[in-house]
C-alpha cells in the first residue's frame, strides 16, 4: 500500500511539474508572442513616419542639454535650484512639429511673466491685510487664487481663446497659483519669480534650438502634403470605382470588398488633424514662396470641400454596394444601360484625372492650366447624361469636382 | 504778423485738440465694442452649457483647498518645499468632465511612482560610475537621461499608448528627469521622492474630491447625449427635406437656403468628440444598468453609422440643391414625377419617424419595439419606388437607416 501510494504520489508529482512546465511554456510562449507584436508595432510606428524616432531622439537630447546646465556648477550658482524647472519645461513644450513647440514655448513664456507680475501683485496686496489682522494674508491669498482661477478656467472656454491660447492660460494659472500660494512662505519673491522666469526662458530656448535646426518638422509642409495627399486619394477613389464598374473588363462585384480603394474614408475623418496643423502652422515664420502671410485658411476650406467630396464617394460608394448585392433585374433597355456606363466611364475618368492634376498643382504649388479643359470634358460627358437620366448620383462628384476645382485656381 | 501767426497756430492747436479728442474718442469707443463683443462671448460660452461655470468654481476650490494645506502649518512641516507640487497637480489635473480628470489623475500618480523608482536606481548607478571618476555621475546620469527620454517619447507614437496612457508617458519623463537630474545635487533623494509622490496623491485627491462631488460632468453621460443628439439631428433633417421638398406646399427652391437645417454637418464633425468621450468613459466608474461593463465601443459602432447616414444626407442635399438651382425642364411624364415625389415623402416621413424613435429609444435605454414596424412601412415604400424607378439617391439613406436600426436593437 505505502509503495503504491509512494509510486502514486510520484506520479502525480511528475504530472504536477509537468503541467507547471507546460503552464510556464506557455506562459512564455504567451509573453513572446505579446513581445513580439509589441515589437512588430514599435516597427511600423517607426516605419510610417522615420521622423518619429529622429523627434524621439530630439527630445532625448534637449533633456540631455538642460541636465548640463543644471551639472554644471557656474551656471547652477546663477540659476539656483529652480534650474529644476528647465528640465520641466523641456518635457512640456517639446512637441513634434515646429508650429506646436513655438506656440508651447512662447505661451507658456509670456504666460509665466504676466502671472508673475499678477502674483507680485497679489503678495503685495496680501502682506497689506496681514496688519490688519494675524491671519489675514492666508485668507486674501485664498480668495484671490479662487476667483483668479475660475475667471481663468472659464475664459478657456471661449473658442477663440481655446483655439490659440490654451495653453497660455493654463500656465497662467499654474503660475499665479504656485507664486502666490509660495510667496507665504518663500522671503525673497521677487528673486524667485526672476529665476523662475529665466529658467524657462532657458528650456524653451532649448526646445526650439533642438527643433528648428536638428530636422525640423514643419507644420505647415504637412498641412500641404495633407491637401494634396487629400486630392490624391479622392482620385484614387475614382480610378478604382471607374476600372471596376464601368471599365471594359468591369466586375462590379468585387467593389467594396478588401481590395477597393477605402480611401475616401480616411478624408472624411481628416478634420481633426487639419484643423491642428493649421493652428501651429500659423505661428510658424515664413514658408514657401508666400512667407508671411500664407493662406492657411485656404487649406481648411479646400479641406471642408475635400471632406464634401468624399461624403458624395462614400453615398456613391454605398449605393454601388448595395445595387450589386440586390442583383438587380437585368436592364430593361439594354441600349441605355450601355450608354450610361459608358458615359459614367468617360466621367470617372476625366474626374480621377482633373484630381490628380489638381494634386500636382497644389503640391507643386502652380496654376493647374489644363484642368479647366479637362474639367470642361467631364462637365461635358455628364451633360450630356443627365440630359438622358434625370437622376444620377455619380453627377454629384463632378459637381464638387467642379467647385474644388474653381477654387484651387483662385488659391494657386 | 506776428499776431496773425499767433492766431494762426491758435487755431492749429485747437485742430490738433480736435482730432485728438476724435481720435480718443474713436479710440475708446473701439475698445467699448471689443469689450462688448468679448462680454458677449463669455455669456454665451456660459448660456451654451451652465455647467461650465460651475466647473471653473470648481477649479477655484481645489486650487483653494490646495493653498489651505499649504498655509497650515502642521501639513507643511509634514510635506517639506515641496507641498507646492500639490498645486501644481491640481492646475494641470483638474479636466472637465470626471472620466478625463480620473484618467490623467491615475496616470499621473502611477507614472510618478515608476518613474521615481527607476530614477532612484539611476542614481545609484551614477553613484557606482562616481567611485571610477570624478566626472563619471553627470555622464552617466546625462547619458541615461538621453535614452530614457528617447525611448519613452517613442513609445508615444504608438496609437494604443497614446490612446490611453499619453498623459502618463509625459510624466513618466517629466519625473524620471527631475528625480534622476536633481539626485546630483539633492542629499536625501529618497525623502524627496516621497515627498513627491506624496505631494502629488494629495493633489490628486482634491481634484478627485472636487470633480465627482460636486456637480460631477460625466463623460459616459455625454456620449450617451451626443448618440441620442445625432439621431435627433439626422431626423430633423430628413423632416426638413420632407416638408421643403415633398410635402403638399413644397418650396423646394427654400432648401439649402439659412432656414435648411443644417444640423448633419454638426454630426459629420463629431467624430473627435465622440472618440475622445468614449476614451475617457471607460475610465469612469459604473454608469446606469450596465454598471462596470457598459458598452461603450457601441456607442462609437453608432456614431459611424450615423456619420455614413449624415454623409449620404449631405451627398442628397447638394444633390437637391443643384437640382433646384439647375432649373430643370419639367419633367417629361408627370403623372410619374408625381408618383416619385408622393413615394419620397412617404420614405422621409417614415425614415425620420424611426430615426426620432430610435434616439428616444436611446435616451431611455430601451428597445424599440414600433420601430420595425415604420420601418418594414419605410422599407416597402423605398422598394416600391426602386421598381418604378431604377437609381434614385433617397433610397441610400432608408439602407443606412436600416442598418442603424438593426445594430440598435443589438445595443439596447
Amino acid at each position: 500500500m505505502d509503495i503504491d501510494h509512494g509510486r502514486e504520489s510520484d506520479g502525480e508529482m511528475v504530472g504536477t511539474i509537468a503541467s507547471c512546465g507546460l503552464l510556464l511554456h506557455s506562459l512564455l510562449a504567451g509573453l513572446g508572442r505579446r513581445a513580439a507584436g509589441f515589437a512588430r508595432k514599435v516597427g511600423g510606428a517607426a516605419r510610417e513616419d522615420p521622423r518619429r524616432v529622429a523627434h524621439s531622439l530630439k527630445v532625448g537630447l534637449a533633456l540631455a542639454l538642460v541636465s548640463v546646465v543644471y551639472f554644471v556648477t557656474p551656471l547652477f550658482n546663477g540659476l539656483g535650484v529652480s534650474a529644476i524647472w528647465a528640465v520641466l519645461t523641456v518635457v512640456v513644450v517639446m512637441e513634434y512639429t515646429v508650429g506646436a513647440t513655438l506656440s508651447k514655448g512662447l505661451n507658456r513664456a509670456l504666460a509665466t511673466l504676466v502671472a508673475g507680475c499678477i502674483a507680485v501683485g497679489a503678495h503685495q496686496l496680501a502682506e497689506l491685510a496681514e496688519r490688519c489682522g494675524d491671519q489675514g494674508e492666508p485668507i486674501v491669498l485664498t480668495v484671490l487664487v479662487f476667483f483668479v482661477a475660475s475667471a481663468a478656467t472659464f475664459l478657456r472656454f471661449i473658442p477663440e481663446i481655446k483655439a490659440k491660447y490654451d495653453y497660455g492660460v493654463t500656465i497662467f494659472i499654474l503660475t499665479f497659483g504656485l507664486v502666490a500660494v509660495s510667496s507665504y512662505r518663500v522671503e525673497e519673491l521677487i528673486q524667485l519669480a526672476h529665476q523662475r522666469f529665466y529658467t524657462i526662458a532657458v528650456g524653451v530656448f532649448i526646445c526650439l534650438c533642438t527643433t528648428v535646426f536638428l530636422f525640423p518638422v514643419w507644420a505647415g509642409e504637412d498641412v500641404h502634403k495633407l491637401a494634396s495627399g487629400n486630392l490624391d486619394k479622392l482620385a484614387q477613389f475614382i480610378e478604382g470605382m471607374e476600372f471596376n464598374c464601368f471599365g471594359e473588363n468591369s466586375v462590379a462585384n468585387n467593389f467594396g470588398g478588401k481590395d477597393s480603394p477605402q480611401m475616401h474614408k480616411s478624408v472624411l475623418n481628416s478634420k481633426a488633424t487639419e484643423d491642428s496643423l493649421c493652428t501651429f502652422a500659423k505661428w510658424e515664420p515664413r514658408h514657401g514662396q508666400f512667407r508671411f502671410r500664407h493662406p492657411w485658411s485656404q487649406y481648411q476650406k479646400l479641406g471642408t470641400l475635400c471632406r464634401q467630396c468624399a461624403s458624395s464617394m462614400e453615398a456613391l460608394a454605398s449605393y454601388v454596394i448595395t445595387t450589386s448585392k440586390t442583383q438587380c433585374p437585368a436592364a430593361a433597355n439594354p441600349e441605355l444601360s450601355c450608354k450610361v456606363r459608358k458615359t459614367c466611364g468617360e466621367m470617372s475618368l476625366h474626374s480621377s484625372k482633373v484630381l490628380r492634376d489638381l494634386a500636382m498643382a497644389t503640391r507643386t504649388m502652380t496654376v493647374p492650366s489644363p484642368v479647366n479643359i479637362t474639367m470642361a470634358t467631364a462637365v461635358k460627358a455628364a451633360e450630356s447624361l443627365r440630359s438622358e437620366l434625370a437622376e444620377n448620383t455619380a453627377l454629384l462628384q463632378v459637381m464638387h469636382v467642379a467647385v474644388t476645382a474653381t477654387l484651387l485656381a483662385d488659391l494657386v
